[in-house]
C-alpha cells in the first residue's frame, strides 16, 4: 500500500462509487409531530380515520331537507319550524322531520334527517319558525364524511419529506408520531497537536492554530441532514486517537477524520483500517481533494478528509454530503447555477478534475443572472455576472467565507481564458452573491459604511492590490489610502482623512516623539507590509526625515529596528505592542484609541473611495455613494 | 366596530402595511458556535487576531533562506547545513544562518532567519547536509502570519446568516460564541370546544375534529426562522381562553389565534384587544382568508387566522411568514415558480385578490419547466405543465397536502380560460412536483404499487370521477374498478382483479351469506357512494338478484336497510361494522382481512389502470408501467 504519494489516484467517480458502496443508513426512528417537519418518512401512512368523521355543516345557519326549499326564493321563502339547536363540538340533541329546520353553527354535526344546510344570510326567524330564502340541494353547505381524507386512503408515501402541509393532514388525522429515517450520525475526529477548540487559548509561538475543519464539517453534515458527533482532539497520540477511531466507528454511521496531516496520524488511521476494516480506496484525482481515503471501519463508514479547511470543506461537499443526504433520505437539493465570465486567466497542470471556488459580481446595473432560486435569466437584463477564482493559497481556512460557489473544470482542460463563460454552482439556492465586492485598505470608517450596506463583501488586501484589482476590472470599487501613485481612471465617490503615526504603550512611557525617537534610540518597531497606503505615507515621511537630516532614506530605514518586519493587518502592529514584542507600530489614531494604546501622531492621509466607472449605475454602488454622503471630509 | 361581517375589507397591501407597523424582533442572543448554523449575526465581528498567527510552512519539506538557493536546480544543487527541525504544534527550538537549512512539518512554525521553504521532494539528504535541487523566492512555500485574515479585519457583517463556511472563518477565529437574533417568539392559540389534539380521542358523533392549525402554523413558523410556542386549547371558555391570550402576548413577540369561529371566541379576542391592545385591522379582501385580524396585544403582536386550516395556512403564508422572516433577520427565499396552463376554467366572484393553491402536473415526457431549484426552461423540453386548482371546499383540511404551489389572482380577474397561461409560486424552492399524477378507485394494490415510485401524487376520488378527469385531460393515468360504462380513449396500462363482497363481524355471527340476507333479515347495511367501482359491481348483482327473484332492482334497494347510506372510503363500511353501527358493509376481501373481520364474497371485480394516451412516454407513467409488471392479473 503506497501510504503517502497516491501515485495511482482514482477518479471522482469512482469515488463517488466508493462511498456509495458504504452504508451509511442511520436506522429508523419515531418522532412526534412537533419535530416531523423535514424528516423523511419510512412508510407509508394510510387513513385510519373519515376526515371529517362526520357530515360537517359548513357555514352558520340552518339544518334541514333540501326538498323542503324547493322553490323557495326572497320572495316567496319556505317556512320551517325550528325545532333545535346544534353546535360545534356537540352532539345533536334534535332529528330533522319534513318541515323543519335547526339552527346549526359552522362545524357541527349535521343531525339526522337533515341533508342540506342554508347560510344565515339567506333567512329571517319569524317567531318559532324560520324563513327559508332559496332553494338548496342536498349536500348543499355541507362536507360529507371522509370528503376530505378518506378512512383507508393513502395519506403520506414512503420517502415524503414531511412539509408543513403533510403535517396538517397527519394533525387531521390525529396521527401524534411518525416512523422516520433516523439521521445518519456522523463522527468527526479531528487529529493534530497543533489544534486548539475555538474559545481557548492559542499559542502562536508554538505554531498553534484553531480547528476549523471540526466545526464546519459539523454544520456541513447538519446543512446534508446528518447528525454530527464530535469526538475530543486526538492530538497526534496514537493510542489516543486509535481509541478514538474505535470508539467513533462504534457509534456512528460514517466516522471523519481531519486535521493533521503529520506521517504519524496517517499511520494511525491506516493501521485501524487495515486491523478492523477495509481501505476501499487512497487518493482522488481531484484538486483539491487527493489524499482522499474511503474505506470502513468495523460496521462504520469512514472518510478520511484532507486536513486543509478549504480542501477538506470542498471534499466534504462534492463527496460526502450527497452520500449523507441520500442515506437520510433527503433528495439532493436543486443545485442554483449562474453562468457568467470568467474574470482572469486560470492555469492547471496535473490533471486533475478541478473544484475551484468562486466568488461572483455583478457588471451592470441589473441583478446577477441566476438560475434557481426564482430570478429567470431573463429577468437579469445585460447585467453580466463576472466570475472570479477564490483563492488564499492551499493553507487558507477562510477562503469559502468570501465565495459564493464552485466551478468545475474537468482534467482534460489545462487553462480557461479571460472571458470565457463559465457556470458556477451556487454553495446553496439561498447564496445571494454580494450586492456591492469592494477591496482595498483596511479601515475602520469603511468597516462601518459596510455594515449598513445590503449585502457587501469586502476583501482587505491592501491599497495597492486593490487598485491594481480595480483597474483589472473584477470589484465594483476600492478603497485607497495615502498617496495616489499615478491616474487611474476611476470615479472617485468619496473620501475623508484619518490620522496615522506611532502607536505606542498606553501613556506612552519611553517617551516617544516621533521618527527621531525610533532612528536614534534602540526601539523595536513594527511595519506593515507595502501593499498598505499606510506604509506609502510612512514612505513619505522617512524620504522628508532624510532630507531633512541630510542624509539617505536609505540610511534612515536601515536605522529603524523592524522597517523590514511589514504585517499585513492594521491592527497587526498594535497587538505586537500590547504583546510586549514591539514598542511602537505603524497604525492609525482610531486603533490605537480602541485598544486604549498611546499614539504619535506623524501625519494625516487621504482615503478615497474609488468606483469602477463602468459600475456607478449598479445598485450596491450607489448605495456606498449614498452611505459616503453622512462621512464628512475632516 | 363590525365585529362579523367585515364590511369594510382592507386591502392585501394594507393588511402587510399594518403587519409590517408591529414589531415582531425578539431581540438579541449568545449562541454557541456548534448552534449558530443558520442564525443571523447582530453586530460585525472584526479579527481578534491573525490567521495563521505566525509564519506557517505550507508542505512538508526544509525551511531555509531564499538567497542560499539561488542558481539551484537539480543538475547543481545548493548544499545546505542541517540544524534541527521544527514540527507542528511545536516552538522551534533553531534559528537559521547563512547555509542552514532546518526540517519543518507542514504547519509549522517558521523558524527565525528562514524566509522561504522547499518540499522535500525536491531535496535529497547526505549526512548531515540537505542537497536544495531547486531555487525558490523569498516567501515561497510560506503563509505570513495574517495573510488569511489580519488583525482588525472586518470579518463578518451584521445581518449574515452564518453558514458551514462562515463557521468556518469565525472557528479559524477563535470564536466559540456569537451574538445573534433571537428568533421571534410565536405564540399560537387555537381555540374551540371541538378541537381534539392529535394521539388523544376523537368523538366523531359530537362534532370532535383534530386541531390541524396548531401543529400546521407552528411547523410554518419554524421555517420562517421564528420559534412556536403551543399553547394550550382554550376552549370556548371565555375566561380560559382570555387568560391564555394574554399569557401568550406576555411571552411571545407574536401571538396567532386560529380555531373557532364561534361567536363568543371572536367575542373574548375583541374584548381583550380593546382592554389592552389595539386593533389594526379586521377583514382583507383575500380568498381565502377574509376574517383576518391585526393588531396589538400589550406589547406583543397579534394575528387572528381564519379558522379553517386551508385558509389559516394560506394566510400565514402570504402575510405572517413574511413579517417572521424579517422578524429573524432572514432573506425572503427566492421563490421559485413555474408556468403553465391552466387545467381547467375558473370563475371568480367577489372582487377579492386569490390565493389558489394549485397542483402541477407534466403533460408530456419531459421534466416540468420551472425557474428556481436549478432546472432551467430551456431544458424542460416541450413537456409542458398543466396547473390545476386543488379544492376541497372551504372546510378541508389536507388540499395543501396535495398542492404543489398558489396563482394569485387579482380582484379585478372574473375568471380565467382553460389553457391560459398561469404563474405558480411553489410552496418553496425544495417542492418537486409529482413525477405521476394519478386519480381514480381507492384500492390496496394501488396503494402498494405506489409507494414503490420516485414521487407520486394519487388522488381517490373513486372510479367514476377518476375517469371523467382522466377524460379532461388533467391526471396521467386513472385507476377504474368494476364494469367500464362505455369506451374511454385511452391506453390499459395493466389490470387485476380483486374480491369484493360484504364485510361482517369477525366470525360472521349473524350468519350472513349474501345479498338475501341483507333483503329478507333486518340487517344495517352501509353501502359505498355511486363514485365507486364497488357501488357499481353491487349494482350488478342486484339487478342480477332482482332478476332472479323475478322482481324490480328498485323493491330490492328499497328493502335493503342502508342501501342510500354512501360512504366515499374503501374502509369506511368495514370501520361502520367494526363501530358497532352495521352488520354488513359493502368492501373488499383484503381489507376485511386486514382488519381481522369476516367476508361474505359476492364476486370479483377488475381493477384497470389507464393512461392518458399521450402520456404513455412520461417517465412517471413508464415506472409505473414497470411496477404493474409484477402485479398478476388473477
Amino acid at each position: 500500500m503506497n501510504r503517502k504519494e497516491f501515485r495511482d489516484l482514482a477518479s471522482p467517480d469512482e469515488a463517488r462509487e466508493a462511498i456509495d458502496s458504504l452504508s451509511l443508513e442511520g436506522g429508523i426512528e419515531r418522532v412526534s409531530l412537533e419535530e416531523a417537519r423535514g424528516r423523511v418518512l419510512v412508510a407509508r401512512l394510510d387513513a385510519e380515520l373519515d376526515v371529517p368523521g362526520f357530515d360537517r355543516a359548513n357555514m352558520d345557519g340552518y339544518a334541514l331537507r333540501a326538498r323542503d326549499t324547493f322553490g323557495a326564493d326572497e320572495a316567496d321563502p319556505a317556512r320551517l319550524e325550528l325545532v333545535g339547536a346544534v353546535h360545534a363540538g356537540a352532539e345533536p340533541a334534535v332529528a330533522l322531520e319534513s318541515g323543519e329546520a335547526a339552527e346549526i353553527s359552522t362545524g357541527a354535526v349535521m343531525p339526522d334527517g337533515a341533508d342540506a344546510m342554508v347560510p344565515v344570510e339567506r333567512t329571517d326567524t319569524d317567531g318559532d319558525e324560520v324563513l327559508i330564502r332559496t332553494s338548496v340541494a342536498p349536500g348543499d353547505n355541507v362536507m360529507f364524511a371522509g370528503a376530505d381524507v378518506a378512512a383507508g386512503e393513502r395519506a403520506l408515501g414512503p420517502g415524503t419529506t414531511i412539509t408543513p402541509r403533510d403535517i396538517g393532514l397527519l394533525s387531521a388525522l390525529g396521527i401524534d408520531e411518525v416512523p422516520v429515517r433516523a439521521k445518519p450520525r456522523v463522527g468527526i475526529v479531528s487529529t493534530g497537536d497543533e489544534l486548539v477548540r475555538p474559545g481557548e487559548e492559542v499559542h502562536s509561538d508554538r505554531g498553534e492554530i484553531y480547528d476549523v475543519n471540526s466545526y464546519t464539517i459539523a454544520a456541513g453534515v447538519e446543512d446534508a441532514g446528518g447528525e454530527p458527533v464530535l469526538y475530543p482532539h486526538a492530538g497526534d497520540d496514537q493510542d489516543e486517537m486509535e481509541r478514538i477511531l474505535r470508539e467513533a466507528a462504534e457509534e456512528c454511521d460514517l466516522v471523519l477524520s481531519s486535521g493533521s496531516t503529520s506521517a504519524s496520524a496517517v499511520d494511525v488511521i491506516y493501521r485501524v483500517i487495515e486491523e478492523q476494516g477495509q481501505l476501499l480506496l487512497h487518493g482522488v484525482s481531484v484538486k483539491p481533494g487527493k489524499p482522499m481515503l474511503i474505506g470502513r471501519l468495523d460496521d462504520s463508514a469512514y472518510v478520511g478528509l484532507p486536513g486543509y479547511p478549504v480542501s477538506a470543506m470542498m471534499v466534504f461537499r462534492a463527496f460526502v454530503a450527497p452520500a449523507v443526504r441520500r442515506a437520510a433520505g433527503l433528495s439532493e437539493p436543486a443545485a442554483a447555477t449562474v453562468s457568467g465570465r470568467l474574470a482572469r486567466q486560470e492555469r492547471y497542470e496535473g490533471g486533475r478534475h478541478r473544484l475551484m471556488p468562486v466568488g461572483l459580481v455583478g457588471s451592470g446595473p441589473s441583478e446577477t443572472a441566476r438560475n434557481g432560486g426564482g430570478e429567470s435569466a431573463e429577468e437579469s437584463g445585460d447585467g453580466e455576472t463576472l466570475v472570479y477564482p477564490v483563492d488564499k493559497g492551499s493553507g487558507a481556512t477562510t477562503s469559502l467565507a468570501h465565495a459564493d460557489g464552485v466551478v468545475e473544470v474537468g482534467p482534460e482542460t489545462d487553462y480557461l481564458e479571460a472571458g470565457e463563460s463559465v457556470t458556477a454552482t451556487l454553495f446553496s439556492p439561498d447564496v445571494r452573491p454580494p450586492t456591492l465586492f469592494g477591496v482595498g485598505e483596511d479601515d475602520p470608517t469603511v468597516s462601518r459604511l459596510l455594515d449598513g450596506l445590503e449585502n457587501p463583501r469586502y476583501l482587505s488586501v491592501g491599497t495597492r492590490p486593490g487598485l491594481r484589482r480595480l483597474r483589472d476590472g473584477v470589484p465594483d470599487v476600492a478603497v485607497a489610502a495615502g498617496p495616489l501613485e499615478r491616474d487611474v481612471e476611476v470615479t472617485e465617490l468619496g473620501r475623508w482623512d484619518r490620522e496615522w503615526g506611532l502607536v505606542v504603550r498606553a501613556g506612552n512611557p519611553d517617551e516617544i516623539e516621533g521618527l527621531a525617537d525610533l532612528v536614534d534610540r534602540d526601539l523595536r518597531f513594527v511595519n506593515r507590509t507595502t501593499d498598505s497606503g499606510l506604509r506609502s505615507s510612512l514612505g513619505g515621511a522617512v524620504a522628508a526625515f532624510a532630507d531633512e537630516r541630510g542624509t539617505t532614506r536609505h540610511e534612515i530605514v536601515d536605522a529603524i529596528d523592524g522597517f523590514d518586519l511589514g504585517l499585513r493587518a492594521h491592527e497587526s502592529p498594535a497587538r505586537k505592542v500590547i504583546a510586549g514584542d514591539a514598542d511602537a507600530g505603524l497604525g492609525l489614531r482610531e486603533t490605537a484609541e480602541r485598544l486604549d494604546l498611546g499614539f504619535v501622531p506623524l501625519g494625516e492621509q487621504p482615503v478615497r473611495v474609488l468606483a469602477n466607472p463602468d459600475r456607478t449605475e449598479k445598485e450596491g454602488v450607489r448605495e456606498l455613494e449614498r452611505a459616503l454622503e453622512g462621512v464628512s471630509p475632516q
